[in-house]
């Protein structure tokens, strides 16, 4: 049973709060046409998820005294990103999946032809809330635009969901798992991280690189973690159908590494994800606190 | 026949050298992985269309002295939304065609799912490329990437899609018709002129309505045209299906007023378009030849 301290307990309630108000401000009303697509958008993007990216946000910010309103639309732009790519992935011509946070995916709930344009719009959605971000110094505001477009991109996000798509029913060697998953999951988490620090005082290259690789670490342990909880995990506790990555033959930590030692990798990249923060500074307590809870959730 | 100047027609095949080679410098290359996901981006993207928006945009830079290549990523970035929109367009869910600019289709030439995220990849690129432009104002360049978002997501393109999707078989009223194209063809037009003008020395508020109102003329005039050749021209002439609208039983200028009343109809633009071209400045000649050119193009 996984044990979280109240206090960051309440903190996580009270920022997965902030970043759905964000949300639901930075979408357009169903009531604004065209009406079902932006029905759609709402279904896709309020009401579920861990937020986990926005928390990271969040952490981030908090590390480098950026006040949390300045870090609202960098938690809703890199959410819109990962439901976008989650509506996309979920289509018929990916992994065709019919469950999502406990819902129908969009494509079910709608059609086809919406959730493609739910996700095309959702990714248009969290550029322009980043445009419109309240960070002050319009040269950093630009620099995290182009961040997150990586990571978002054919070197990013999307670039992973290509190689692992060309890996299905292939046995993947370490590193490449490894490439998949820095680039599947890790690129948009580790840009969570920077752009919410980005909102603060600027950190020195040092320290800058430290927070990185604690990004890092957390990226790739989430995507552990994630491959361990589709073989072990219910469907009900999910919101996800389990035990779909055997099912489609996908190489992942567990078929390749076996459920322990998955566990024990995510372990280690958590320790060198703490050991990193002990040299950002003294604010990384709710980055190091959110770092155990990914590697430690059960859901 | 239609007469070009012969002037005009050198300096649209500098500007579309000039925009090919700012795509080709943005496009990762096909030797870096993921290999296939890049070689069908470059695909999609390098040696075929008008590239009218991009010429737009270095015609509005002209208007407001920007030099070219200030204005050489914002035509690169206009031309990645057009072409990932073409992309999903052409998808088995949403219009399910196999030709575009005389070759097949991306997911015909590769597949479903590598036609997904070649649309998705060339969305995040479009925002990366653009916060790249050495443009100097940061705010500006922040503004930009504002006016782009608003202009290819649910407000703009994707939405305008959506009311094309919801209209098949029925028959819409000219105001309907108008809303569907003023987002799905205009708002991307609007915004290559508007980002291109943007580039140079500001125009006082006055003087930008007067060019955000030619954009919109020539933006709705664009799709009337459109409209026109897919019932009258050849699909060897086009590069893509003929006579794909009436097939699909499509809503057209040419169903809805017939081909005489829409060709008058985008002449009528035309001409409200050069009157607001005329309080813009004396800058507004290259601009002024490719509106017309617009109106009055065979492919």
């Amino acid at each position: 049973m996984q044990t979280i301290p109240s206090d960051f307990a309440g903190w996580m309630q009270a920022h997965q709060a902030r970043v759905e108000a964000a949300l639901d401000r930075a979408l357009p009303g169903a009531d604004i046409a065209p009406q079902r697509l932006h029905e759609a958008m709402r279904y896709a993007v309020l009401g579920g998820g861990k937020r986990i990216r926005p928390l990271l946000a969040y952490a981030a910010g908090e590390a480098t005294d950026a006040p949390a309103d300045r870090v609202d639309r960098i938690g809703a732009a890199v959410e819109l990103i990962h439901v976008y790519s989650l509506v996309h992935d979920d289509l018929p011509c990916m992994d065709n999946d019919v469950l999502r946070r406990g819902k129908p995916t969009v494509h079910v709930q709608y059609d086809d032809a919406t959730a493609l344009l739910v996700g095309d719009s959702l990714q248009s959605l969290a550029f322009g809330v980043l445009a419109g971000a309240p960070v002050g110094d319009s040269a950093v505001l630009v620099d995290m635009v182009g961040r997150l477009a990586t990571a978002a991109g054919s070197r990013g996000m999307a670039g992973g969901q290509a190689v692992d798509l060309a890996s299905l029913g292939k046995q993947l060697s370490v590193p490449e798992l490894e490439f998949m998953h820095v680039h599947k999951t890790g690129a948009l988490i580790r840009a969570s991280v920077l752009l919410g620090a980005q909102c603060g005082s600027a950190l020195d290259a040092a320290r800058m690189e430290s927070l990185d690789r604690y990004a890092k670490c957390i990226g790739l342990a989430f995507q552990v973690v994630d491959d361990v909880l589709d073989a072990t995990a219910s469907t009900a506790t999910l919101g996800k159908t389990a035990g779909k990555d055997a099912d489609d033959n996908k190489p992942t930590y567990v078929s390749v590494l076996g459920v322990e030692a998955a566990r024990k990798f995510a372990g280690q990249l958590l320790d060198d994800a703490l050991t990193a923060l002990d040299k950002v500074a003294g604010q990384g307590g709710r980055l190091a606190q959110l770092g155990r809870f990914i590697v430690t959730r059960e859901f």
